[in-house]
């Protein structure tokens, strides 16, 4: 069979992972170091910006210096840019994250924080890129590029920053390290389920209603990259909310229509989130889960899993939850007869804040 | 003619909003000059937070803080309750938003930063509430209550906290509030011509198909409210972004049966939004525009207007540009053979993080 450029990237993960692995704990070790005791001493704020997939890479990282007491926070480059730059000062530090590090408002946003005296973190998949001259110290994500959607570069980049948050709050990224190369051999082997499960979401993912993707703290990664790869790849509509958010009124909107996938795969709000899901079971929703079994309730009214969960500790889970994504959006997109990974409008690069380069190059050839 | 509560309370607003700045121009403006100085004082972040539609009316106070240089920041209470209480800090101040004082992650969260001995602000609609037993300062919002759905509550929250951030920034909230109160009758106008047009809404509202909304800075508040608006009150799918992220990447859904809403009033970035929507329309998408009219230019190629922009000072565009969404959903409830106002599952006070006291009272007494 051959495979669309975007399934070898998706297949291409562990591999990928690998290669990235051993540059972060070789030559980009002292890097790694670098802008890890950037992190632990920084006397402000630390400010994760981006855009697209890069910003959803930034979660889990910054849920686990949130949990160990850092005042990290998320922001969309373009709203800093434009409504928060005033408020940057130089105690704080700016983590940047393009792949390409050229998209134009994290670039312009550097340019800001450097004014403002801040020290700047670029990374990037790309060396010698225009973040990389402007950044204070570059991380190299040091992944295998993608064919256009973020694959690879995506869970890469999840990676890379769950190691420098791991340098920065331990001291050593080493241990984690080890433990993610170990799981390398569970991601091929979950990679390979999800995409032997897939022909039997088709019922399920094909109708042309909006899919609601729901989770908390690390899975809102997932939730909002899921939620990104349904709109790129298979131009259909999702929605990506919080748990918490969506039982707060948008629950209102729950029919036997609605289809619904909760990922709850972290520790902390996992009794809460399963509550959440078989509650929406018994509204009778289509709901689908996605984390560890629901364990021997006698209720019978759990709702289903979307795909076996493997023995994985939670620190990964958000490199193992986002593979259904790939592969469902991957797969809807064939159904839809659109190739998967073509880009319509957007650009792999965005390097302006108006206009849409391939839009108005095929609107102007045909005038 | 007989008019639903809901319509009543969209109605109300204007008047309402006079009570509002009475109260916090007189009784309430000790409390407001103390909760001002809290903020214009504090050492370290300025963190507000609520959920549901209380989380959504900060965003033009916090815009405001920004742009003059306070670290104001966001975070929903479910999730900075279970994956960031470790970051919080003696420094810090929490602006707390629930409208009944009662909302569950509302109050755990305000033990948790009491916890961590920061002050708490509590911003609420019912004095003697939960969350004003805990809270260090309370800020009563002063609005008339709604029946259910947050209406007169959200945009009276809305100018609260903008004129909390007028106490911070200036040392006065007066001269904010004097501007506010004249500009009463042009909301009254509005709420008004929203109400005529809105008849005419209907083929562009009906379908079924997801409705997005975009827009950036102060307008995502009703960006966001109108989202959530939807859902609650005509149980419909909307997806709120800002226009920036909709650029990079979820732009490929866009085809001819897309109906998108741009809200552009905030001045910094009306130029790329008017682009974005004007690029939109020129995609063949259903786009509307709300904000100022679009000016003289000769391609012929401009997103229309949902409704004539009224003449109002950008400050006050956030409680402007939420009425097409509150009658915009009314309308659609009914349209569609709902009650616009009745909750099936949620209720209006949230007083657990799991389970839908509406849902399982009716579940239970079916068996």
């Amino acid at each position: 069979m051959n495979r669309l450029p975007m399934l070898e990237n998706i297949f291409a993960q562990p591999a990928s992972h690998r290669t990235l692995l051993d540059y972060h704990a070789g030559q980009g070790s002292t890097s790694l170091q670098t802008c890890g005791e950037r992190l632990r001493n920084a006397s402000g704020r630390l400010i994760y910006s981006g855009m697209g997939a890069s910003i959803f890479a930034v979660i889990p990282a910054v849920s686990r210096l949130l949990e160990n007491g850092y005042p990290a926070q998320i922001a969309e480059s373009s709203e800093l840019l434009h409504y928060g730059s005033a408020s940057l000062t130089k105690e704080d530090v700016g983590i940047l994250i393009s792949r390409s590090g050229e998209s134009v408002e994290v670039v312009r946003l550097a340019e800001k924080m450097r004014e403002a005296g801040m020290t700047v973190i670029g990374v990037t998949n790309v060396p010698g890129s225009p973040l990389e001259q402007l950044a204070d110290h570059t991380l190299t994500i040091g992944s295998q590029a993608d064919q256009l959607i973020a694959v690879q570069t995506y869970t890469g980049t999840v990676l890379t920053l769950l190691l420098l948050a791991e340098e920065a709050i331990s001291g050593s990224s080493l241990e984690f390290s080890q433990a993610a190369s170990a799981m390398l051999p569970q991601l091929s082997a979950h990679i390979d389920a999800c995409f032997e499960a897939s022909e039997s979401w088709r019922h399920w993912l094909e109708p042309s209603g909006v899919l609601y993707l729901l989770g908390r703290g690390p899975a809102l990664a997932s939730v909002q990259e899921g939620a990104l790869l349904m709109h790129e790849t298979a131009k259909a509509s999702a929605v990506g909310m919080s748990s918490g958010q969506f039982r707060h009124g948008p629950v209102e909107w729950v029919s036997a229509e609605s289809r619904v996938l909760v990922f709850g795969a972290p520790e902390a709000t996992q009794a809460i989130d399963r509550s959440l899901a078989n509650d929406l079971y018994r509204m009778g929703a289509q709901v689908r889960w996605i984390g560890p079994s629901q364990g021997g309730s006698d209720s019978g009214e759990h709702a289903p899993a979307l795909i076996p969960w493997p023995d994985v500790a939670p620190a990964f889970a958000p490199v193992f939850d986002v593979v259904p994504m790939q592969v469902a959006s991957y797969r809807l997109a064939l159904w839809r007869g659109i190739v998967p990974g073509d880009f319509r409008y957007a650009s792999e690069i965005t390097s302006a804040e108006s206009g849409f380069p391939l839009f108005q190059s095929r609107h102007t050839s045909k005038e």
